[in-house]
């Protein structure tokens, strides 16, 4: 029943077509579009139905919600795309709730003049992301936008996935004493999203680190207990979510920049732009609080996954200063000083996810 | 502890501020609009969490899941704005499957000088619109891109329902002899969004019909058997969804243009602007596919809801026509002509949703 072609009744030209306003139309060409490009990216049950609502069978339990719109840009980088950092980075979001992730929903802003193949390119980067996590992507949405308003394409992922029963991983439970571990060497994703953009003045051979978290996190449970909390240092990188614990604490977030992990070239390109790499976002990375007691355990088995070869243990928590109720986080440097890691200051990095 | 403020630790100036680029940067700014103006907006434990994820108990049995984009122009319009409206679209895609909503995520995509105030009034919106449907804003996202790349603010909502376990609408099942039922005047929204395009060219009373649809439905559901299918007439329009179910067939569908209601006001912006209303967008109506024996019930209980006050009976189920496998759709005319409602042709209706 789904073999009437477009307008005029001629398949898409995925190599030289362009996304034009009707395609957003919810007619005849909105449909050619999903059934053309869309739907082979994707394909499964739920969405060949195409109806307005995919109906899944869930379990009875405590299930994690996470959205997330990414608007980066260039939409191709070195190490990724907008359509696999779609899927990589509501993954993450759930895989830091302790969730199994199981289906996604994408909905996609396509700006008028948007070429097909770079649809196509996209759809199926997302496909392929999210078959490799195991999540289904059990709904879509397309809308088109004129010329000029919008920049190629901008993409939400909404996800939802399943925590069993006893993991509760929650940053309110984090103790004077816990440790702080990091998966993996910091700002590859940023720094190879902002070469990228500088287009030929920065030649590196730098990728982002844009990978899905859920197993490394789901092995790190299955070893025993221990884990307090975990989050993923994308927008604003590693100095954020320090900061954000230490608010929410209102305890004391000590680092040693000696453990932390870090590539030449990142710390290239950082000095070359002028930002500090514990800024850069980062899309395959986590940072985990643990009890002092599981530490090693934690670390061991996540340096035994192949997105923890780097993990280092990069400090602990201390007791708060009653002069500062928001807590801190300081870093005794490679020279030996001790300093303040602040909110990020100065210049937004923008539309790095 | 979270008490500081923004850069320069002054609260947001939401009559006269505007949305930066270093509001996406998702470091202290980002937070602070969050806290200063998003958070206000929704208010509830999972949100004030402000993780990267919230966590939910949800019952053992079928969920429906659903995402839409809302790319409206104007984001303000009679009858309703681009936050109610991302509301209402999600939550009645979820009631077409039958669903309660319970849970929406919301993704915010806003351009650079986007002004404060407009955000607040839209969020509060949104929150309200949220609150009326008795479904909970539980995880968000913002992402700021920078001027001249987005227009004003897009917005993702995605949602869950819950369905109970005998319900099950579905197209699948049309069978010759079905019953078309309308649940109200057709092309208010989009109407009136076309005039508040127009500006002062087209002055109008007429307000968009978005409204939440789950309680009509659930009360329809609730009367007993026979309910065959649903779907809601947005983009693209009543047309839209009769080729829809037409192609997804092979079946005929034949309405009666003298039953279906409309608007004198929508009639008269449709002539000058040259639109057939049968293709104009809906955001508060619905289509139900019914059997026979239980369509005056269904009619009778529809009619006797405030969304459903102009429902009508418009048409009814034939059988396909060998020739024409992908089914069609067929109107008689208030002349008494009969003529084939096809796939919305010529120019297409952009951002009306």
């Amino acid at each position: 029943m789904r073999s009437e072609k477009g307008v005029l009744g001629l398949p898409l030209n995925i190599e030289k077509g362009r996304v034009e306003m009707i395609h957003g139309s919810g007619g005849r060409a909105s449909s050619q579009l999903f059934e053309e490009i869309i739907l082979p990216a994707f394909d499964n049950p739920w969405l060949r139905k195409a109806g307005d609502q995919a109906v899944v069978e869930m379990a009875q339990g405590r299930w994690a919600l996470s959205t997330d719109s990414f608007v980066v840009s260039p939409i191709f980088f070195p190490g990724g795309d907008i359509g696999s950092l779609a899927v990589h980075g509501t993954v993450n979001d759930l895989a830091m709730g302790g969730a199994q992730p199981r289906y996604l929903t994408v909905g996609l802003v396509i700006e008028e003049g948007f070429p097909l193949s770079d649809l196509a390119r996209i759809t199926q980067s997302l496909g392929s992301a999210a078959e490799r996590c195991g999540v289904s992507v059990v709904a879509g949405d397309t809308k088109v936008v004129e010329r000029g308003k919008g920049d190629g394409i901008f993409i939400n992922t909404s996800g939802i996935g399943w925590i069993p029963r006893d993991i509760v991983l929650d940053p309110s439970a984090i103790r004077v004493g816990d440790i702080l571990i990091l998966s993996g060497s910091i700002g590859e994703h940023g720094a190879a999203v902002l070469a990228a953009r500088e287009g030929g003045g920065l030649v590196t051979s730098l990728l982002s680190d844009s990978a899905p978290l859920h197993d490394a996190v789901q092995k790190l449970i299955a070893s025993g207990p221990g884990l307090v909390c975990l989050r993923d240092p994308t927008r604003g990188g590693v100095a954020t979510v320090l900061n954000e614990w230490a608010r929410e604490t209102g305890l004391v977030f000590e680092i040693e920049e000696s453990r932390i992990p870090i590539r030449q070239e990142v710390r290239g390109i950082s000095e070359i732009l002028g930002i500090d790499p514990l800024y850069l976002a980062n899309e395959g990375r986590f940072l985990a609080v643990c009890r002092p007691e599981s530490a090693d355990r934690l670390l061991s088995v996540l340096k035994s996954h192949p997105l923890g070869l780097a993990a280092s243990q990069i400090g602990h928590v201390k007791a708060g200063d009653p002069t500062r109720p928001g807590g801190m986080v300081r870093m005794t440097t490679l020279m030996g000083g001790v300093r303040l890691v602040d909110w990020l200051l100065g210049d937004p990095l923008p539309r790095i996810c």
